[in-house]
């Protein structure tokens, strides 16, 4: 049987790195030998990216942030079993860009729904889509706007833009909250350079690998 | 304060004569002074239009049933607040084609979720929106398929059309279980004349006029 792949979540809010580290963390794990892919959410299933583009749409009224929270759970549900369930019982590590943590933040903490986006959770992933490790980077709202390019503004936040830099520090404090009441997911300072942050992440995933027995890997 | 408009639901197969039935409820409860909106689900909201198209989408490989039974929740939410809520808590009465029981049916009987539907409708709808009135019109599978006309093919389904009339019996076992566990939910005879039908749903809907002292009905 074929040793289960590692399920890993890079978390954020907008231009904290999450791409970069992810793209890091991949070349890093291919160097040790693990096949791995990398994904992001919502998106990276056919219907995964027409629910992305009704929550993306413009409308003169925002959706409930209930009904926001059931489509990224629908698209959760492709997703986990399209791409993260085949690859990780094959063997693959998936290192996903954006996951539960951004349901939690962006559905429950900042719109008053976090109850209703943790029986979802409950409901939909459980403990069997638990991820191996969950690390959020966090950086201040001010540096997120300071980062901000034109050409790179796709990101989740843009949903709620108009909502200005308050918004963004709300969700900040979303992440800050989620990771005091789940206590595997890791709060890195997001702030420092790239080569530190992404050795940062390395020491958070080094205790899976080594109960793995991955050659190269040392404490 | 304006009275609560009656909440009534119309279920069934396609075919099952639920459109009629809807429209002939609405012209006699207008005659009795109400003001009636007569509504279908999915749909009848822009996310709900958006979230149909995408169910109703062809694929090469079916949508996961907890996937489709979420967007149906999605558009529910919507349908719920933005169309069934105001109306009901304006004194407007709701008469929508197809609402909990379908999804009970089409994603969880018929796609073995039963469980997982349920536990979404105790999550998203719970006691707050239970209709008054859920009528169930009954006919056999073949029945439906008699009916069909090429013009009228635009009913749920058509996702399932491929599946044949094996499915379509297996669809009307789910609405005869779903009465089973549902006791607020009528099982009419849906084969009997349009006529028959409409008296029967208006027996059923008369206790609850009587309770609001509508003027002009008598037991």
């Amino acid at each position: 049987m074929v040793e289960k792949g590692l399920f890993i979540v890079i978390e954020g809010i907008d231009n904290s790195g999450k791409t970069t580290q992810s793209g890091l963390l991949k070349e890093y794990l291919e160097g040790k030998g693990l096949p791995v892919v990398q994904t992001r959410e919502p998106g990276g299933t056919e219907v995964g990216e027409e629910i992305r583009e009704i929550l993306l749409k413009k409308r003169d009224k925002m959706m409930d942030p209930q009904a926001q929270a059931l489509l990224f759970y629908a698209a959760r549900v492709e997703f986990l079993k399209s791409i993260v369930e085949p690859n990780l019982s094959s063997g693959v590590t998936v290192i996903t860009d954006r996951f539960e943590p951004s349901t939690y933040v962006y559905q429950g903490y900042t719109q008053g729904a976090t109850d209703f986006v943790q029986s979802l959770s409950r409901l939909v992933v459980g403990y069997k889509y638990q991820p191996d490790v969950s690390v959020v980077l966090d950086i201040p709202a001010e540096e997120s706007f300071r980062r901000r390019s034109n050409e790179d503004r796709q990101g989740q936040d843009l949903i709620y833009e108009h909502q200005g830099l308050e918004f963004s520090k709300k969700l900040r404090e979303g992440y800050l909250e989620y990771t005091k009441e789940h206590p595997n997911a890791v709060l890195l300072d997001g702030t420092e350079d790239i080569k530190s942050v992404h050795e940062r992440i390395i020491l958070c995933i080094k205790p899976k690998l080594i109960a793995k027995g991955i050659r190269g890997i040392h404490v």
